[in-house]
């Protein structure tokens, strides 16, 4: 390795530390802080926040990356070297671009409005919210300013979660997802679903967190590198591919909802944790993009955990963690269980079929708030008048309507329409992993998950951030992101369940 | 507050917040992070490490300091700014004498030697973690070079934890106890011990975890500031006085290892969640030294928890915790179980009377080993010699010889002794408490641990750092610190327990 490309990489891993170490705080705020540690813990965060963003956009950051640049010239553009200091311009430049006031004033207001945004759901009270929400808009607002946009701010702000997209790019695919999802949406309720016989029973919590944790194992979940612990909204963190956490939530009266969030979470760490080992501490050993991201938790939790062949496999096990399960569930009736299409108010309640519906609402208001024109006081009737247009259903409170997501608390806009984009990429990279495994179903039928687990570490974990997210998807399925691999999938899925098309 | 102040105060604490954020980082370490997360987390200790290292010594540091000591000067002694810019000073000056690169290498040494010496220690193979060893007391050497002492090399290490006291002042407190406990342990051997019937019982690990927590909670361990985890070593950490936490180990064959780690831990614990809220962040709200934290931590273990009065009150509930505890064990025979006396191999297992013993063998040893008098080769022999005399017993084996103390390997030398000077404290503040609060033992005999520890918290816990050790001590005895009350205490209960004198 040559001199100055070694001077970065040793830069670099000083900010991935860092990094690293605000999520270890980041963890153990959602798991096992009391409840009065959050005094002393925000100053820390936002402590470790400022110098992170301190280091990385300082001047001896872009001159260690130019310095490598001259030195590794002649390097082929996916080489290790040419790749990383790609992604790394590409941090420096976005991230430079932000005063530090404007990242601490951030860092601080967002802090806030989280334990606001609590108390405000709680006591179903979005005026109690508005006026944080209404800094947080602001501030969205002078950040893209600094960022900078050719098309419309919000541009700006989707580019932080998916490098490179625009709305203006996402509109279409979720066209033509919206054409035809809503009528397939529609045709569903008009069928109506069976009685589930699940309903009223309950499940034991110990022996619901033993199969999800037998089902992590057979995903190829390393435990040496990561564990999965109890918080009140599961998620994914990496302290670098050594130490890749999950956690989840129990709830005795739903034996599916942790399973299917565990699934979730998994595929998000099978990323994590698939990532370059010997890239740990660049910029090749970070994820692509939160679609990319998305697309790994959703495959694993919708096409494979979600699938008739996943539990003609898991069914079985599970009536024997659950002996109470009536005798007359079988495996049919359990897999239609688990796909059950109802339109809802909650977005991670969701089936597969309504979930992007959700999005839309969210990306559409999101996008106006940004752009000013829509008042934040407007903000529950624009909510409500959302879900009656596509879902058909009215939020009966705030506090299952707008105030549902903590997203906005944490200051993140443009972060929703990543969960759709990765619903578009699961299907696609599920079906070029069947290319190339075409027995891959069969395989999973018979319980064997690690071979889809091994296509993915080789396809697309190991690259790490090598690509960006339309060349790794070009160079994983050939072609460019599309939406109607996933519609088919969906409307082949469905239709079959609900005896349509 | 001055501007001057203000500005010292804002710079601290974020040293102060980045060694919250390091303590963070140990503490999951210890707890939860899984077997590999090692090879990340490392990284991340130095670093942060690094740079709290570098705030505390940097020029700034030294220059805000005089700044406010300027503004300040015609503050009193004891006010709350001369008394914090004393101890930043000194904390300042300590560290300042450090060079960065001795404090990188002997982090860097000491995390490689930690899990050295945990294979060692498991392997029984000395030999293995011998050139480790050496490193350290080599790198503990040349701190001491770098630190400065008047009489011996020893005393700059010993002041790191006990601050102003030095080997020659440990010394006669240290011959002053040998000369009553050595004829003590041997008359109490004599009489010898009656049968435990407890020893082939087996105790459920919850039952214990939940005896536990109602004693903690009783002492006034505030449960919304911290919290009780489990690690193979039991300990205290605190990332401020808003999150003090506490870890503990159960082992299902000892009923009493883990009570009495709870309540030992609880003591430290206590006075951390005790410093001033109002001076976080500051110098003040930081402990004294290990010693006063020691004193604490024993009062509460041993003065209490090992009362006939704490067992009168506890007896009955832990009855109702484990109804296998056989009939014919009463509160007296409970009393004397939890107090038998027995020279044994184990520093963390021995009773009152012989730990002392324990201590005088290292702070021998490592004064030998500081001085190069003794060879790290000879240590193991030099280790069983120590025993030989002071205890009658000689260890089988290094692990349980001197590789059973994870002290060294975490690059500390002049820690042991503070656990003795804590000790001496834990009966003389504890007298004090008496002196003010007549019927204090009834107190406790009546289940109320909370007069104890509101004593503690307005005569102790409420100055932090205000006083040096020795102020502390003329503050709240009157006097200075001294071996014979603590001797006084051992006698009385011992001989009485052992029918003796």
């Amino acid at each position: 390795m040559g001199e100055k490309i070694a001077e970065f990489r040793n830069r670099w891993e000083k900010i991935s530390r860092l990094n690293h170490a605000l999520a270890v705080l980041h963890w153990d705020m959602e798991t096992y802080m009391p409840e009065k540690g959050i005094n002393g813990r925000s100053g820390q965060i936002s402590l470790l926040s400022e110098i992170a963003h301190k280091w990385l956009t300082a001047d001896e950051t872009i001159r260690s990356i130019e310095a490598a640049e001259l030195e590794t010239a002649g390097d082929e553009y996916y080489s290790d070297s040419a790749a990383m200091l790609r992604a790394a311009r590409r941090q420096y430049e976005q991230q430079a671009k932000l005063p530090e006031s404007l990242v601490v004033q951030f860092a601080e207001t967002t802090a806030e409005a989280n334990s606001i945004w609590v108390k405000a759901r709680s006591d179903n009270d979005f005026p109690a919210f508005s006026q944080s929400l209404e800094k947080i808009v602001s501030l969205n607002r002078e950040m893209a300013e600094c960022l900078g946009y050719r098309e419309s701010p919000y541009d700006a702000l989707l580019d932080l979660y998916e490098p490179d997209m625009t709305a203006s790019m996402v509109a279409p695919l979720f066209n033509a997802m919206k054409e035809r999802l809503v009528p397939m949406v529609k045709a569903v309720s008009e069928k109506g679903n069976e009685k589930n016989p699940l309903e009223e029973m309950s499940f034991d919590v110990n022996a619901q967190e033993r199969f999800g944790l037998m089902v992590l194992g057979d995903m190829g979940y390393d435990f040496s590198r990561g564990r999965q612990d109890r918080s009140a909204h599961p998620f994914t963190t990496s302290f670098g591919p050594w130490d890749v956490r999950i956690t989840t939530r129990f709830h005795e009266q739903d034996l599916l909802s942790a399973l299917f969030s565990t699934i979730h979470e998994g595929g998000h760490a099978l990323y994590e944790q698939g990532l370059p080992l010997d890239m740990t501490g660049t910029p090749l050993c970070e994820a692509v993009s939160l679609g990319v991201h998305e697309s790994q938790s959703r495959l694993w939790e919708n096409i494979v955990g979600r699938s008739r062949e996943f539990w003609g496999h898991y069914f079985p096990k599970l009536r024997k963690h659950f002996p109470t399960i009536p005798g007359g569930i079988n495996e049919d009736l359990f897999y239609r269980l688990a796909n059950r299409v109802e339109p809802g108010l909650v977005r991670v309640e969701s089936d597969e079929v309504t979930y992007n519906l959700h999005i839309f609402i969210r990306f559409e208001i999101e996008q106006e708030l940004i752009a000013g024109t829509l008042r934040i006081q407007d903000l529950p009737e624009r909510w409500n008048e959302g879900y009656r247009s596509y879902l058909g259903i009215v939020p009966p409170d705030d506090a299952r309507g707008c105030l549902q997501d903590i997203h906005w608390a944490h200051g993140s806009f443009g972060y929703f329409p990543t969960y759709s984009l990765g619903n578009l990429l699961s299907a696609q990279f599920f079906n070029a992993a069947e290319k190339a495994v075409p027995d891959l179903k069969s395989r999973i039928a018979g319980g064997d998950l690690g071979s889809l687990k091994e296509w993915l570490n080789e396809h697309i974990h190991c690259h790490g951030a090598r690509y960006t997210m339309p060349e790794l998807v070009k160079e994983v399925t050939g072609e460019k992101m599309r939406a109607e691999p996933f519609l088919d999938y969906l409307e082949i899925k469905f239709n079959a369940l609900y005896n349509m098309g």
